[in-house]
């Protein structure tokens, strides 16, 4: 693009420039000195050209003697062809003859190169982010975000989805999470809090007869910071009036079809494939059931209990994972270790190549399996071992396959219950949140256990990338829920008054989505970390080691706001 | 858009559709029981159709007989020829006989009706923001707002810009206003503020080599609200690297010109003109002049000095507002007034049409004044005198000009002073803020009142849309420029120190601009408020009235953040 300054990016200097002046701005990528000749590569977001300066240019010479990587310059010269072409850049056809240089600034002494194959601890990269941000493979990331996000909005543009924002100063609402707050100086003694999520926004907006709505909203819940978790998210939010679970799931199907289109070049096998939660579980030990493979769990408990395998002895299930790839004793070694670690007695097996072999060949007759397969066992409750081998699954996915990362697997896990028991807590709370549509709107009278919610999973390659549900637009049924939840009366007309009230005035049928925008960029391009998607992250702890926060205030900032810092030993 | 309940908007029902058989969803506008037949209209976001179902079909009469505006429904039914077309609606040609009615929901009693025409108090439209929102104006607002946005982002991508998100739990930065703090219960008696602007992520990704950034940015600033002030409004933030101030205007203007295109289909004129600080001031008296009227201010001190006008007696300078539209004596009183209100002595007149007249007209000669014009004379401190004249000038736009609201005349303020003076602290504050790039470098050791900034205001009828600068990029001045304002080694430490480091790894020079998305919108709208752009806002005082924000919070919150309310009497 062109300014005041350059005339195009460096990575843009092709063979129709030859024979042209050219003004370039930029950053040192490396320089080689050949005595009468100075050679160096100029850099910016597009890529880089070479460039050199002969000895006969004092003026520009004794400049270039001392520039250092990453210094900021810009340059004018002229494009030649060049003599050793490189066909592994943009630019290697062709290299600039400098006539003039302008030092915009020097850079210090570097932390780390600014390359992509760097060996530097996270904290490290954190703490000098405008370094690490600058590499190639973040500058990658983060544009292929934008992009992302860019083809998103197209798509739910044209399907006459309209983008509102809703409030970040909001009140408290129940997501399972804590909520951060922000105590208000003109109202001492109140607080805003920070919302988990525009859940409550976004269906009053379908009351109000918006139809579509879509947002990439910023989320924040103040959890105790697992690995993989930032305090505060974007996640893109949709809300649809009128609609049931299918209307959804084609919008998001065709969103996905779109963006494997136009981002990757690809064909997405639509529709996605649809499993009920009890479905899921069952097959796969886990309610975001890894796809790329077609492993499903066994039940192997009528044929193999009473057969006086010691192992399996006072076992209520036992079940089995079948895989379609081959395994060494060592790394059945390897699983049996995980399993115990997750709680298991341990995993045996049984693997039909030409024959039967592993310890329970002699117990089991090939007409029940399959030649070519391994079966891994695991004895225990039923539902524990559902879980262990759930585990072992993911388990066996990241031990066998790494060649996987280049596939994409998706799936619907429909009808969640619409509570879990909250053994903590020793309470019933919303498996999603409190404002899903029971499946039958009488099973609400029924045990909290047996009420199936109209809630949906988007599962892509074993991650949960988004949830989502038909909501109950019905304000009597709401509050009935609320209510066994065990909010009082007098709880749910101050904490949901205004969307119950809302609710009453023909709030029409709706549901929607909420998509982890991180989340899927990573398990787009198989990164390790949803920090190598966000340009300024926080640490598990929270704490933004870059620009230092949280940090200390001032005593007046307190005062104003009539907050006092209690004493640890209070 | 068709769904799982509807084949298509109410609003999209058109001649096509005659004698087929269709699903529509939507709110009861109104009803009309004509004993034998009913009618009533059936709207959605897109418009609404007459519907009618006969007493012969019992079953729904007798639902329809009961319905009341707002409820939400289903119905199936035939499109037929309207005999009494209404050339006003899109669906004006056609009504729909119905064969099925569903009730989705009703609606409770109807605090005011859901139309562009009410007259209730703000207070009552906040409270009940669902239904207010529902009305077609402010849906029209919403729409006109995200399409609006979406031309933005289209022109941007275009221009090689990238959207990326800065964090929102971040570190106190100055921006002048107070910042909202968030206490973090990780680390206990630490806080994160929310941020004023994304001002110093966005110049740390150019200097991470974004080159072009953009994002429509949440900003969050803890002031005693004026009027026409929200805590959290939304800014287009746009940062570009190897600029200059005249590629920053260029790039509006052409952001601009395809806004009015595509969005009014309305060519613009550019570039827009550009006024230095000091000669709008002097011209205008006003740094946000309203250029669709040519009103100058005019010196007439050494004429009508020492003239024995008593009411000019004594005073440093006698100035004159030359307005090119006639005025009634009522007015030139309601002027008068409105003068002394700003703290003036009032004003006088004098008016040439075909001869002179006016209180001054004897003191002053035909041939310096222009046929047809009115010149309004304030005499005061000359300072004071431009600060009157340039209210008066205000006034009187709104007084004599109320069919302006058409006309869109911009205008780019450039040449701010770096620092202006804060009487209420005693001392040098920034105009902008801390980072703006002197004209001049060197000026920066002269008197603060004598540094000019490569700042500019962009202002859009009278009102400041933009504000942007070219920024500092050299770390040694940047140290010396906060310096200046009195923070400590120390301070700039704590406070900076993350910054001034990144501007020390070969930042380059760059500029950028602000824009209040909110002000845009309400300026070109010609709306009266803000919060009729934003869907849910607060309150002058900073008060949600629909959800009900700020509110108390438990005590466990807060013995979890390690904080106390402070008794008010403490």
């Amino acid at each position: 693009m062109k300014t005041s300054f350059r005339d195009i990016y460096c990575g843009e200097v092709s063979d129709r420039f030859i024979g042209k002046e050219l003004k370039l701005c930029g950053w040192i990528k490396r320089v080689r000195d050949l005595g009468g000749m100075i050679f160096f590569d100029l850099k910016d977001r597009e890529g880089y050209i070479q460039c050199f300066v002969e000895k006969a240019n004092t003026k520009v010479y004794n400049i270039v003697k001392d520039i250092r990587m990453e210094d900021c310059v810009w340059i004018k010269g002229m494009v030649r062809e060049r003599k050793d072409k490189n066909p592994n850049i943009k630019t290697g056809n062709v290299e600039i003859e400098v006539f003039e240089i302008k030092l915009f600034n020097r850079s210090s002494e570097l932390p780390f190169l600014v390359e992509d194959d760097i060996n530097v601890f996270e904290e490290t990269r954190l703490k000098y982010r405008f370094l690490d941000l600058k590499r190639p493979l973040m500058q990658n990331n983060i544009i292929l975000k934008h992009r992302f996000v860019q083809i998103v909005r197209d798509n739910l543009n044209k399907k006459g989805f309209i983008e509102v924002e809703t409030p970040y100063l909001s009140k408290s609402t129940p997501e399972g999470a804590r909520d951060f707050l922000v105590p208000s100086r003109l109202a001492p003694g109140k607080f805003y809090a920070l919302p988990q999520s525009p859940q409550l926004y976004k269906q009053i907006l379908m009351v109000s007869g918006f139809d579509r709505y879509y947002q990439f909203a910023r989320c924040f819940r103040d959890e105790d910071l697992r690995k993989d978790r930032q305090p505060e998210f974007t996640q893109l939010d949709i809300e649809m009036s009128f609609v049931e679970e299918e209307d959804v799931f084609q919008m998001i199907e065709e969103l996905f079809e779109d963006i494997f289109n136009r981002l990757f070049m690809k064909t997405l096998n639509c529709p996605f494939p649809r499993l009920t939660y009890f479905t899921s579980l069952n097959k796969y030990g886990s309610d975001k059931p890894d796809l790329r493979v077609n492993w499903e769990i066994k039940d192997f408990t009528n044929l193999l209990k009473d057969k006086g395998i010691k192992i399996f002895e006072g076992c209520e299930a036992i079940l089995s994972l079948e895989i379609d790839v081959d395994i060494t004793r060592k790394k059945v070694e390897e699983l049996n270790e995980f399993v115990k670690s997750q709680g298991g007695k341990g995993v045996t097996y049984v693997k039909y190549t030409d024959s039967l072999s592993g310890p329970l060949s002699r117990f089991i007759s090939a007409d029940y399996l399959k030649k070519g397969n391994v079966y891994l066992f695991v004895a225990d409750k039923k539902e524990k071992a559902i879980f262990i081998l759930g585990r072992l699954r993911e388990k066996c996915i990241k031990l066998l396959e790494p060649e996987l990362k280049e596939d994409f697997s998706f799936v619907w896990i429909t009808e969640f219950p619409l509570y879990v028991w909250d053994e903590e807590e020793k309470r019933w709370e919303p498996a999603h949140h409190p404002f899903t549509m029971p499946r039958n709107p009488g099973d609400i009278d029924k045990s909290p256990r047996e009420v199936i919610g109209r809630q949906y999973d988007l599962v892509l390659n074993g991650v949960e990338i988004g949830s989502g549900s038909i909501r109950n637009h019905d304000p009597e049924l709401q509050r009935k829920i609320l209510k066994k939840m065990g909010y009082s009366d007098e709880d749910i007309e101050k904490r949901f008054g205004f969307f119950l009230s809302a609710l009453s005035y023909g709030a029409p049928p709706h549901g929607g989505i909420a998509l982890g925008l991180d989340r899927i960029i990573v398990t787009l391009l198989g990164l390790g970390s949803i920090r190598d998607v966000i340009p300024f992250p926080k640490t598990a702890k929270g704490y933004a080691l870059f620009e230092g926060a949280p940090s200390e205030v001032g005593k007046e900032q307190l005062k104003d706001l009539k907050l006092e810092l209690k004493n640890e030993n209070d």
